[in-house]
């Protein structure tokens, strides 16, 4: 089994992305599955072309994308991503669109296709802090999972895709007070936590259990 | 003009739901358009059914659903209701649906055809903090929302419909150390003046301004 | 009796001081006593030079200073001073004093002499949020609680003294996203029944009431 | 040079607690200076017996208390112990003083005599953050942090002192949303940092540097 796993490079004034540092970090193989590693560009739209490339070339089983959520406490596989961009910052190419739809023939979301209860039951028997979030945001991490998944029914015959968001890491926070983070170490732990629930769920239904918000 | 407003009961052990009461404090007629009121049960699809027979009794030209969001700061317009319930609490009758769609043959998502952006001008003009939220939960609120904009487009001619969150009010924190709240009277301010900008937007596009979070 | 109720002007870029708008709107007698209002310099030691002049001159019975802590829930009465000045900021006359003493000949620190446990239930009572805090921090807010026990023990023959800090109004944090604010109906709320308190206790013990922090 | 390190046992429900665990990972020699061990029991009075015994032995040339701030996002040393004990919760041999002084000769608080704004520096050039902390609470923290300037005022020729607070570690949010967390190998890496900071400073003056907090 093969896993293409992408991550977004640094953004919004930050030296280093700690999705990027982390995804470095992990295995060649997991759970028997061979680990592809791709960098991607903070760019909407051009974050999807490059994506797109590797996935035709890897032709992978799976996809998992991983971005930054700086203020996060936890490891959040997102739940769903929705049809539109609206940039509060400009990405790395100085695109800034407002409620914008990213395909105008998509859907107008996408859930998640990868079991992301059980990734998280996972990660925190793993010891690290987790939970499903609702919402990937408007910039280009949502942005990428929406095009993963539209990708996959596209083209790539609907294999499993969904998103992971990762706090920042101490030294990015050292002059941010009140912010959470998380070691590159737990990110890299919790993150082959998830791939290791990727595998073994895969083709399978997730876990039933609790993981939604009252809002 | 009218405008059907409905806001739930109250829920999740607290004596009171704020959206209800500051609902019961808006004036029958805002900006020339008269405000049709309803409280709906706290539980899954009977507050769709109660919404559905006073939509198609009173025929409004617009709904606005209310929910409280306990821990927000800010008065938040919702973007998008996803089709899917997913219960941290039980409804007020007991059920909790884990991770089920709420319409077999409804969008995946629905945006909210209400000019969410205008919205939250108008009540921070209003001296009244507010954001647009990318997310609704997937509790009531996410169901009851996605509910109005799926029965608009079945069976009311696609009139225009969304959902807004409102924090907590003082009293039902004084035992909740570090969780926001905000007053009645401001809840009502704020919500008078995002039906204000409804009115003023009516069958109008909604402004383009920066609204999205990068996550 | 009389209370001598003091509060500073804006600061750090705001355009107003709840704690002075609300002390505003106090009644001119509570539970009997009557209220001496005093606006106070957002300035190192002038502050207290104007506290000193209005007490000797009204020969206040107790005292009670208000200041804004922005970024708190609750109103929270403090309960100690420290004999230190560290300026995260300037002042209002641009003095930014580090790692000061506040007097020479004082001592490290001084207790409130007011009842802040009775007062926190009485606020608690009126349905608005209240705390015991353990820091007024090293600003002008500390210092002028300071002075005002300083002075109390040098000047007015112990007479009863503290600090009170209230949070944001909603007007405040308008462009302050994740920002609690209280609205200035409430805090002067707040503020009525913790002065309802220090008459009901005056010259009494405090109420033994949990009201420590583990940190 | 001799620094006795102390830390507490676990507390609170918790089955470690982070301040001993980093303690325990500390080199036995730092700086040049020999760090000697101690574990203390969380329980009021009975910790600084245990402190003062070893102190008395091992006659070190500087105090480090370490102990848990369960929710703060930093290393914060502490600037103030209050002499005042006030438990939100019972210690470990279920005592639960309310408002009660800990040495009735005592001074109403000490200042850290350890350069705590260095420390600070250095802890965060080691890109690990931290802050000041104008508040140790009420419970054992600030009561081990007060008892070992009064020992060493009374009994230890006026040896400089101070306590440290450490975050929880991430094992113990796993199941806490919203708590931040950092990892055993930042707290003793902030640890080791400011130990060197202490021995770098000794007996001279700390650094000007703002580090105060408004409230």
């Amino acid at each position: 089994m093969k896993i293409l796993v992408a991550a977004f490079d640094s953004f919004g004034g930050e030296k280093i992305n700690p999705a990027l540092e982390a995804v470095k970090l992990l295995a060649d193989e997991i759970a028997g599955a061979e680990i592809v590693k791709l960098e991607i560009p903070t760019v909407f739209h051009k974050s999807a072309e490059t994506l797109r490339e590797k996935a035709l070339e890897v032709k992978p089983d799976m996809i998992l994308c991983v971005g930054q959520a700086g203020g996060r406490f936890a490891i959040t596989p997102e739940r769903v991503a929705i049809n539109q961009d609206d940039a509060r910052i400009p990405d790395n190419e100085d695109n800034q669109p407002i409620d914008v739809s990213i395909q105008e023939d998509g859907a107008p979301a996408y859930f998640a296709t990868l079991p992301i209860k059980a990734m998280v039951e996972k990660i925190k028997a793993a010891g690290v802090p987790a939970a499903v979030s609702n919402s990937a945001g408007t910039f280009v991490c949502n942005h990428i999972m929406y095009q993963a998944l539209y990708l996959a029914e596209k083209e790539l015959d609907n294999i499993q895709a969904g998103f992971i968001h990762v706090p920042f890491i101490p030294e990015q926070v050292v002059d941010k007070p009140e912010k959470p983070a998380m070691s590159l170490e737990d990110i890299a732990k919790g993150l082959t936590a998830a791939l290791e629930a990727m595998v073994e769920y895969h083709g399978k239904e997730d876990i039933k259990k609790i993981g939604g918000t009252t809002h």
